[in-house]
């Protein structure tokens, strides 16, 4: 739900969308908020504050607070209904460009990595400082995984609507490699699996390692992967398992609601197809509740379920899980062949964390922070592009998925902003084929600076300059 | 080497060995003893504690030390000289059993992991809480690995005649990791590797998660790889690569010489196959100055290097690293698509650990623990095995080879012993080929107490049952 401002500042956003509230309007005085809403003055100026950042009002000197609507009410992408055939995947050049050193001196636009400011540093800290404390605990081989660890998982799993046993649960390094350890555990190379379109990019390379072959599904920018889609290529090919980022998935931040998620897990169960669900931003949605994961409307066994702290408590500790139902035997000979276990510090440190309930009191502010975040980098877009943009609109996590207008080439803007020091996600690292060409994917989870506005003005005059073209 | 005491221990077993001392001999008294070397009365007497453990030494109440020659100077295995064919390979299913949780309550001689009583636990603790002070640099991705580790790393590597940068290094989760990333660099499933036979199991396993067919190379149990083996496999097949632990090679602990080091080198660079070395056990050596990698040979940027400190400092922190040469970029590539990068703490920790001089100060210790602990098992099984039994003598590590009298079972063995809750590595495991199934692998690195005696001794017994059978 977010904090009491954040609540204050929801119902005047709606208001002023559904039109109460026209542009120009004044607001009524804090006083009269205060009472009307029934909390402190200082909320409501906060509550001011946040939908200033949101781009709803603005402040005039003496006046008061009047409603400005953002610059233009920037539609969500469309959805591409394209029929794909299946291909091997191989990496693009640019992915690795991303992650290359001379990035960090970048304008960081591009990876979808939690930034350090929003990171829970002290009270890891304190949890690691705790776990070194365990001496011989801290060096022996974690295999599956510490105990304390997948107990904690256990239980934040069972929250969610997922009941499962600390054996049930394998500790691996990231969700990248407990979606390659579950992707051996029911494909061999060749194979063809079903994936979102656009698509997380980290998949990809995850089908790549194993040797597979993909098929995108058309994906809604809200409603997530098409299931019309998948029923077509489930007709049409032999797949072998369907990965989905059920909850906010990156680049687009859909989510699918949970009638979807159970048509989904119910399609797939009666082909006897596995789905490999990645749930890593789930904890990241931005209102209500924690949405649930497919998973937990599995009946069948057939959802091996993955996930990590990587874009919550830290992208560095390197620590994921994953849930393999009946694929246990072979998702621990696999993950024990490719490098025997997970580290043990990392297990102890965040089992603490967990245990003492800091990572819930993170959560509530990274929640809020990540909400406001993208919104505030949605409404810049809306004001720095040419009118035929449109930008996705995130239930959760930090990205922001930008459609060009026709005929403007995300790569060529990709590069010459890399020219000018800033870094963005050109379209075509989002799929094997190129009809994302004119998207980029924005992290819009930094905290707001002057660097970020104007490069993001910078890039939505780059966009005018390549439609003059 | 080693301490004062070892060495007059060594002094002693060599005129013992050279028939200066004969069974049954009374030694000189500990004054005398003390004159003559030019020690203290205490070193004599650990002195003597140390021949009375490896064997060669009894003591009589009241009367002083005895010679006793081990009951049998018990040969090395021979190399059985093979030629394979190449073939695909799959895990034995044992390989799985030994890191089942149920062997943590069997007596542990099976698995090649260091015991909790001779890994640094403090001061790596030590090192570990300095890490955890470091905040955000704990927390944030460390691709291609943190550069105060790979500063030490390439120190490291220079004192054993290897000249690298940090730049040249990429940290892994394991050695184990860094093979396997090694072999993607250079290889395509179905290519044909040449291993030593018989094989450390991991690199079975590595060659099977790349899907690629193995060709086996007898080796010498302290000579190492057959360079006239492995010279007709370079003729008759297409090998696109060759995995070696040059150093203490497991399972029979064989060091190559300097000398076939560099024919190694030169023959595969001449065949254009890439080494890829594992000196995992490098460090572990028992006597003598620390020996040279092959990689210290490498003039044609050919080798591809690969270590952790799993047998040192601790398995639990999973990290190894490696330099891959001209292969960096492909290594770095498929480093970041399997789990993007190795967790930051124990980067920072043991970067700490050997900065300050600690890893050092422990290995001379460990090296000392060692060889006393394999030499004492070495006489165990000498003593308790039938006649027909040989042993390895490992010139580092801590693992025995132990080929069992011809038409004995190992398997049998193994499974009997298991039932006994006895673990030991069967010979099956490290062979795609049945030709070892009369071998077994003892884990020699444990600190010596009554279970493990009557462990070892029981297993005799055991032999001796099945050679009646």
């Amino acid at each position: 739900m977010g904090v009491l401002y954040s609540q204050v500042a929801d119902q005047l956003q709606a208001l002023i969308q559904e039109g109460v509230y026209r542009q120009g309007d004044r607001l009524p005085g804090v006083r009269v908020l205060s009472r009307q809403f029934g909390v402190s003055i200082s909320t409501v100026l906060q509550a001011h504050q946040t939908l200033e950042a949101r781009g709803y009002l603005e402040a005039r000197e003496r006046s008061g607070y009047f409603v400005r609507l953002p610059v233009q009410d920037v539609p969500e992408p469309s959805m591409l209904k394209h029929r794909s055939r299946p291909v091997p995947v191989t990496a693009r050049e640019m992915t690795l460009d991303l992650c290359a050193d001379e990035q960090k001196r970048m304008v960081p636009l591009a990876t979808a990595i939690p930034h350090p400011d929003y990171l829970p540093v002290r009270q890891i800290q304190q949890s690691t400082l705790w776990a070194a404390r365990r001496g011989l605990e801290t060096l022996d081989y974690a295999f599956p995984g510490k105990e304390s660890f997948r107990r904690q998982i256990a239980q934040r799993m069972a929250a969610i609507g997922v009941p499962v046993t600390p054996d049930d649960i394998l500790a691996t390094n990231g969700a990248q490699e407990a979606i390659i350890l579950a992707l051996r555990a029911v494909t061999q190379p060749g194979d063809i699996v079903a994936v979102e379109s656009p698509s997380f990019p980290g998949i990809l390379q995850a089908l790549e390692v194993v040797g597979l072959r993909v098929i995108e599904i058309p994906t809604h920018p809200s409603e997530g992967l098409s299931l019309e889609g998948l029923e077509l290529a489930l007709e049409q090919w032999p797949l072998k398992a369907c990965v989905v980022v059920t909850n906010h998935s990156n680049p687009m931040g859909a989510r699918m609601s949970d009638e979807r998620k159970k048509q989904l897990v119910s399609m797939l169960a009666a082909a006897d197809v596995p789905l490999i669900e990645d749930d890593i931003y789930g904890d990241l949605y931005h209102t209500g509740e924690r949405p649930r994961p497919a998973k937990a409307f599995d009946r069948a066994d057939n959802v091996i379920y993955c996930s990590s702290f990587s874009k919550t408590i830290s992208p560095g500790l390197r620590l994921g899980w994953m849930i393999p139902g009946r694929h246990m035997a072979s998702a621990r000979q696999h993950k024990y062949f490719v490098n025997l276990a997970t580290s043990s510090i990392p297990q102890l440190a965040v089992a603490h964390f967990l245990e003492q309930g800091g990572y819930d009191r993170y959560l509530r502010s990274a929640r809020q922070h990540y909400r406001e975040a993208t919104e505030r980098m949605r409404s810049a877009v809306a004001r720095s592009f040419p009118e035929g943009t449109a930008v996705s609109r995130p239930q959760g996590g930090f990205v922001l998925w930008v459609q060009l207008p026709e005929g403007v080439s995300g790569t060529e803007v990709y590069q010459r902003a890399r020219a000018e020091n800033i870094n963005v996600a050109p379209g075509l690292m989002f799929s094997t084929t190129n009809k994302f060409d004119n998207c980029l994917r924005l992290n819009g989870g930094n905290p707001w600076t002057g660097t970020i506005e104007k490069a993001v003005a910078r890039l939505g005059a780059l966009v005018h300059e390549e439609m003059g073209r």
